[in-house]
Parts: C-alpha cells; structure tokens; sequence
C-alpha cells in the first residue's frame, strides 16, 4: 500500500465510500432564510446613510486610478476631474437598477448550482491565506498539494457551497503563473461552485478563457458561472489591477464583489454610522462602473471590514461595531436591491484557541442576522487572514452547517403529533422510548461532531482530547475518503492544454508584468 | 510584605486603586436595547403555541409534589387530581397578569440599582458549579476562599450586574449551613445585586432574613432586593424543595425565576416547538402560582434549556435549535408580559479551548438578539456547568461587554462631523491624525482586552500566550486591585450574629433535614 498525502495508507474505493457515508458530504442547498434579519436602522436612517454617500459621490469624488474607466465614466457622463470621478446621484441610482437582485450561480455539476440573491445564501471557504496551519499544526507557507487538500475539504464538507480559488497561496508555483493552476486546482478537486483569480486584468482574462473551456463561451454569456473579488482601496481609491479585473469578469457577464476594504477608525472615521456611508459611496460606485461596462451583468455589493484597534493598529475581529455595521451595509445592499457578499468566521488568533471559536461565532451570528447573500471566508480564517487553518476549516464548516439549519427557521410539520407525544408521556414521564422521538430524532436537534459534549471521565478516556486535536483528524479522515469528481476528459484536456500554453507564454520570473 | 491568595505580594491601597483604574472596573448600566428582537413566529403561532400550552395545563396537567401548593391550589379554583393539577386557561390568565412587567433591582450601593423589564436586561455569572478550574487551570473542588474570588471578580468586571450567589460550590462548608456563607459572601465582596438560595424552603428564609438585615424587612415588601431561582422537573413536575423556596421568596415580595430544567429530546418532544409549547406551559404553571402565594409578587419566566445529542445522551451547547427556542420563548414571555430568564455563554467543552469560545459566542449571540431581561450564566460557565473557569469568567464577561454595545444599538451623534471628515480626508488619505478621530477613537470602537490582535511576531515575542492564560493572568490582577466595598459596620454584625445563631441551631452533618 502507498502512503499518501495526509500519511495514512491508502484504502480502495469501497472504503473511502463507505468512509463517506458516514462522514455525511452531501451538500447542503443553497440556504433559503426562515427567520426575520435584523434591521437596526429605520427607514429615515437608511436615507441618511444614503444621501450621505451620494454627498460625497458628488462632492469629494472617487479615484480611479485607472486610464481606461476614467475614459468610459466621461462617455457614461461622470464630472472626471483629473483621476476623481464625481458621480450624481441619479447617475448611480440609474446605473445599479440594472444590476441584477439574483441569479443562479452555476456549478460544472448542474446537481451543486445555486439560487443566489434575495432571501438565499451560500458559505463560500476564506481565500487569500499566505501561511497555513497544517494537519500537524504546523504554521508554514503553503503549496499547491495544500490548496488542493482544501478544496477537496470544501468538496467535501456540507455546509461549503464553493471550492473558492486560493484559499491558501500555493509558493511551491511561480506567482506570474499561479493563477492558472489555482483556478484549474478549484475546477479539478471539487463540482462545486468557485471564485476566478482578479490579481491582474490579464489574469481575470485567463480565468474566463477557462471558464469558457469547462462551461461553454456562449453558455457564460447568459450564466453565472464564476465570481471574482475587487477591492477597493479605502477612503475612495479603485486602481488599474482591480478595475482591469473587473472588466475582465463584467464583459463576459460574470459577477465581481465591489469589496471596499474596510479598517474602521484607519481608513474610514472613528464612527459607526459614518464608516458605513463612505464603505457605502465606494461600493456604489464600483457597482455604477460595472454596468457602465457592461449594462445588466450581474454584480455584487462586497465589503471586508474591520476594526482597528486604536491601542495597537491592529485590525480585529468579532467587535460589536463589525457586528452593528454588517447589519446596517445588508440593510444598503436591500435598500438598492443588490445581492450583497460579507466575511464570516473571521479571527485574529494566532493559534485555534478559544479567542479564535469566539471571534468566528460571534462573527457568523451576526452575519446570519444580516442577511448576506455571499458569506465569504466561512471556513478556516484565522489570524488576521495570515493563516488558514486545517482544523478550524473543519469546524468553522460545522458551525455554518448550525447556522444554516437555525437561519432556515422552525419546522412546524410535526407540531401536533409530538404535542399528543406530551399527553402519552405525562408528568415525570421521559420521551427517549416514544414512537415520535424515535422517528425524529435524527433531524430534531443538530449533533455538532467537533463538539465533545461527553462527560469528564470519558473524555479523559479517550486522551483528554481538545477540538484542535479533533478537527485535525476529521480533516485526515475526510482526505482519505476524498473521490474526485471527474472532469469530462476532453474538458480536462484543453484546460491542460490551455495552462501548458500560457506558462510558456507567461515567463516564470516575471511576477509584476501584467501584459501577458 | 505578605503573600495574599492569589499568590502575589500584596500592594497598598494606593497601588490597588491605580490597577483598578488601568483595569476600569465600573459597572456598566442595566443594557437597555437599541436593536430590533429576532421574532421568529408570527402572531398565529404564538397563539399555535399558547393553545398547545393551555391544552397541556387542561388536559395533561402539572404533577405539584407538594401538599401546601395542593391545598393552595384547590383554595385557588384549579381542578385537583390526586398530585396533578389540571389549570384552566382562563384561571392561569386571571393568575399571570398581575405579575409586574418591571421593576427596580436593588443593590445594598443604590448607584448598583437597575432598571429589570421590558427593553432593559442584565447580566448574572453562572453559578452552582462543583468545579472549579482555578488561577492555575487546575480543575478541582471549590472552597469558600474561591467563592470569594469569584464574588470579587464579579464585583469588579463592568458587565457582570450582579454577584449571584453560590457561583462554584464551597465544599469546605458543611452543606447544612452553606446557604449562610454564600449569601454572606455575595452581600459582603460586592455592592451589587446578588441571588438568594433556595436549596430549601428553610435556607430560603434564611435568605429572607439576610435580606432583612441589610436592607430592612419593611423596604423588602414593596422593593425587589434579591432574585432566586427554581427550576421545573420536566416534563411537567415542580418538586416539594423549589414550591417550599418559591413560597419564602414571594410572601416576601421578591421573585423568583420560574425554570423548567428542559434537556430537549429527553424530557421534551424531539422538535422544537413542541418543546417550546411543554417549556411554556410549565413556566407558565409555576408564574401562576407565583400569584397564588401572593398576588401581585414579582415572578420571573425562566428556563434551563439544553438539546440532548442522541448518540451519546448528552446535553448541548451552542446548537441551531438552543438559539431558535430562545428566540421563540422570549415571543411567549412577551405574549404574556413578564419578564424573563435565560442562560448565557454555555460550553460543553472539558477545557477552555476553540470548543468553549464557539459554544459561548453562539450561545451569547442568541440570547442577545432573543431579548432576555435576566441573563443568567453570563460568566465562567463550561463542561456542561460542572465547572466554573476563572478564566472563562474574565473573557465571558467581556464579551457581555462587547455584547451590551452591540445591543445598545448605534450612536448617531456625531454623524454630520464625522461625514465632514470624510471630505477633509479625501480619496486615498488616512483618519488617524483627524481631529474627530483623535476625540472619538476611545469610544467609537471596542477593544477587547483579552483578544490578541497583534502580528504573530510580536505575540511570539510576548512568548505565545493562548487566551485561556492571558484570562488567568487577567483575573491575578483584578483580584491583587479588589478592594472590598464596606458594608455598614452595624450591619455586618448582625449578619454574623445571625449566621453564628443559625449554624448553632442547625447541626453541620444534617444536610437534608430541612426543619431547621
């Protein structure tokens, strides 16, 4: 027997099968809300942050450092003045009522597509990492056996409903080139929706060449298919490589995440409400520019936010403030009718400690109250987005699987026979041996498997196990199971083909030139 | 210099007030909600879910094992069989709607009183552990010397809003005369509100006449001064020991939180609303007869509530279905227009880990958007309540802090400045230096004392220390900065002398005879 990657010997296929069945990987559908959002502003507070980001639409402007979208927002008839672009407020507001409020966002397994927008959300995996915290628990620089062991976890784990794109930065690959192994990792190891790279223009422009050899050119022209991220550079700063990504995705009519990056207090002011009207302005008008691209691609309301913390400058995670301003920027995202995307289960732990399982729960809860339709960074985020970590991936997953069946509300199918279940029990009776609790109580109440909820003794029974420890081992014990989901041959092929092409293209040592 | 309890050299007064003013001890006002509640059911399933509560009260009825509520319950109309009582709907409505909708808590310190009710809500440590895990992560049975630590602790952390009572268990006190050294413990190392044992019908009165001496007999009959708390044995039982502390608590005008103890899916129907319904309607029965013993008292809606994993038949924390009913029964306590309880930052994990912050996180998230008025539990709570962490204790009380700001809602005052900041920094600026930022940076933002959100390489260099010994840590220095807050001389004396008659009249190795 071989040895593989995760170091246990390999089983044949009727093991891992059978390993599967009971790891349960079905995934879960896209979550539909049952229960009401949160909505801590009234309507007239929500035309005050509006009519505050349109002021400084008009009157401060926004930077495009851009040549190419400051030539187009003077053809869509924007004031430019030098790189600052002053947007009217019925410029904006005429602009974003073509941006879509929902659409299916397609998968290369039809069975995993998702309804997206509205009352719908999906968890989408952290992206982005430059170190990982292995299955040794071992903090290192990632390779693409690593990415690619993520993304056969998101495969894998119910709640995810994205493989992502480089959920860890694979340093063993050449950077000018990494895109293009990134994006063909997330399309190989999981049929699963995922993220296309927008680390330059040229190569968002080499994700939707792939895109177009797994799903069809034409096929795109009408679906969703992939989702870029842009982030803007906060206070009011869009640049060429995000702009020019932008382009590359809004021309073949695939979303990108207008994310202004948001370090409350640093780059916004030290305020609650006035941080969200400027995050507000910024991403409006990236949301205005994606249909001056193209009128009518869909597009997405983003956002990374943090706080800083005016002792250290450190940027943190799980404040009340993240909390009050998710709920305040889905109530803007509603307010224009845009699907909107946020951050989940975020922490500035440097190990997966208990800071780590407040800062991620705090996070996902309010996230849920929110609404997001896009829950970015749903698994395995941990210190300040420097490191992904195995183990958390594994729980964080767990978690949003919890917060999925709480969010889809309380089923009320079987009420009146488990009321009759309380006459037949009676006062001081116990429900364990009754026909309903039988029949149920698989689906009544959700059994966390990285939680030990068992008693002292039989914990210390079985080694006084912590949930670092745990998740460490379920993440092995999924990788043994994993099966790739076959790509058609002749798809695999040409994206083969097509990756083989463009590295002899794309010198390996030319990280920055962007003309490739 | 001697060496006090927590291992450190004592400092003096003046050494100690510093601390504490580096520490900020002050205690936060009562919360007073600025964010909607999460409501889940809408009115006809609330009225789905009171008829299926009044069914069980006609139809199924309460077990009440004991003969002076039997007796009071015929006197009251109710129809009694045998150790049941069978409730009408009507007679339970009479009965609740005198209950008060709010009132005053009071604290021996006045500036400590709070406002308990409606939108307003406070937070209580966890107590009844017969565990600890101490300053040095030991776990191990408590003393009353650790009690003590506790008390000051809660005493000096701003959320905590009261001392509650026995939060670990002093094992170095005969169980008979315990009730008298917690109580005592709790009026004396802190000036906040404080809970009252009711391990008894007799300790109840012992609490009473406690009571009675620090604030006086006459002011107890029209102010509230002390809460206690008694829990159901579900299904649908109230036991001889909690209607006989129910009874002292009441005559004396001060309330009690009326708690069925719900393991749902052992005790409970294996569904959500069903055992929402079971859970109302022994609340209900026992707010009821609140009003019974004497109309007018103030009672409280109360409940323990756990899910029970089917696999292992152990109790839960930090599940879907936990936050669901909890938004769900503070829909009924509202319906019904009494104040209520629920229970805050459970953990079931054996150590202070991942587990543990996720687990407590979820838990706090729910109760806040559920919109408890008396937040039980809310400090040191792990394992399933089998022990109280002093660690836990120190960080749980700061996320009731983060939490308490996150529900107070959004502070819009400075908003016209803040947006004028917008335009003096422009595109591509920072806050830092702005004036506004510098006068709003302390207030705008929360900065979690016991989260680590500097660069891995500057907490490596501060020797990678994990929350769970920052908290340890923590705690060593408010209790090395505690200062006791004096009682009246008079006063503490003739509590002593109290305590000194009782524990002369009740025999040390007499546990479970009640008659004294």
């Amino acid at each position: 027997m071989s040895v593989d990657a995760v170091g246990t010997t390999r089983r044949g296929r009727g093991a891992r099968r059978a390993a599967r069945q009971v790891l349960d990987t079905q995934m879960l559908p896209a979550l539909k809300r049952g229960i009401p959002l949160t909505e801590p502003m009234g309507a007239e507070q929500i035309a005050r942050i509006d009519a505050a980001s349109m002021d400084i639409l008009e009157n401060v402007g926004v930077v495009f450092r851009d040549d190419i979208a400051l030539a187009d927002w003077k053809v869509a008839g924007a004031d430019v003045r030098g790189e600052t672009v002053h947007l009217d407020r019925g410029l904006v507001r005429e602009l974003i009522k073509t941006i879509p409020a929902s659409f299916t966002y397609h998968a290369r397994n039809p069975a995993n597509n998702l309804p997206f927008g509205n009352d719908h959300a999906i968890f989408v995996p952290m992206t982005g990492a430059p170190y990982l915290r292995d299955l040794e628990d071992v903090r290192r620089n990632p390779t693409l056996d690593d990415l690619a062991n993520f993304h056969k976890l998101s495969h894998m784990l119910p709640a995810m409903h994205s493989s992502a794109h480089h959920i860890v930065e694979p340093y063993d690959h050449p950077i000018s080139q990494r895109h293009l192994r990134i994006t063909y990792s997330s399309m190989k190891h999981s049929d699963k929706t995922f993220m296309g790279m927008t680390t330059s223009p040229k190569n968002a422009e080499d994700v939707m060449d792939m895109c177009a050899i797994l799903f069809g050119k034409e096929f795109m022209e009408t679906h969703v298919v992939v989702t870029g991220n842009c982030n803007g550079n906060s206070p009011l700063v869009w640049d060429e490589t995000m702009l020019g990504a932008m382009r590359a995705f809004a021309r073949c009519n695939q979303p990108v995440l207008c994310s202004p990056f948001v370090l409350g207090g640093a780059n916004t002011p030290a305020s609650v409400a006035p941080t969200v009207a400027q995050l507000n302005a910024e991403a409006l008008s990236a949301l205005a520019y994606t249909q001056v691209i193209r009128k009518g691609a869909p597009a997405i309301y983003g956002h990374y936010l943090s706080t800083v913390s005016m002792k250290s400058g450190a940027p943190m995670a799980g404040t009340p403030e993240i909390s009050l301003m998710n709920m305040m920027i889905g109530q803007m995202a509603r307010f224009y009718d845009v699907p909107w995307r946020t951050s989940n289960t975020l922490g500035g732990a440097k190990t997966f400690d208990a800071q780590a399982g407040y800062e991620s729960a705090s996070t996902l809860m309010a996230v849920m109250m929110s609404g997001a339709n896009y829950i970015w960074h749903s698994a395995g985020w941990n210190e300040a987005g420097m490191h992904c970590s195995m183990a958390k991936f594994v729980v964080d997953a767990e978690q949003c699987a919890m917060a999925h069946r709480m969010a889809s509300g309380i089923n009320w199918d079987d009420f009146d026979e488990a009321i009759a279940a309380v006459s037949d029990v009676g006062p001081g009776g116990h429900y364990l041996g009754h026909p309903h609790t039988l029949e149920n109580f698989q689906r009544a109440f959700f059994m966390p498997e990285m939680f030990d909820n068992n008693s002292i003794e039989q914990w210390q029974a079985e080694g006084s196990v912590e949930i670092n420890e745990r998740a460490m081992s379920r993440a092995k014990d999924l990788l043994n199971a994993y099966e790739e989901p076959k790509m058609d041959e002749a798809v695999n092929e040409e994206l083969l083909d097509y990756i083989a092409r463009r590295e002899r293209e794309i010198p390996a040592a030319d990280a920055l030139n962007q003309d490739y």
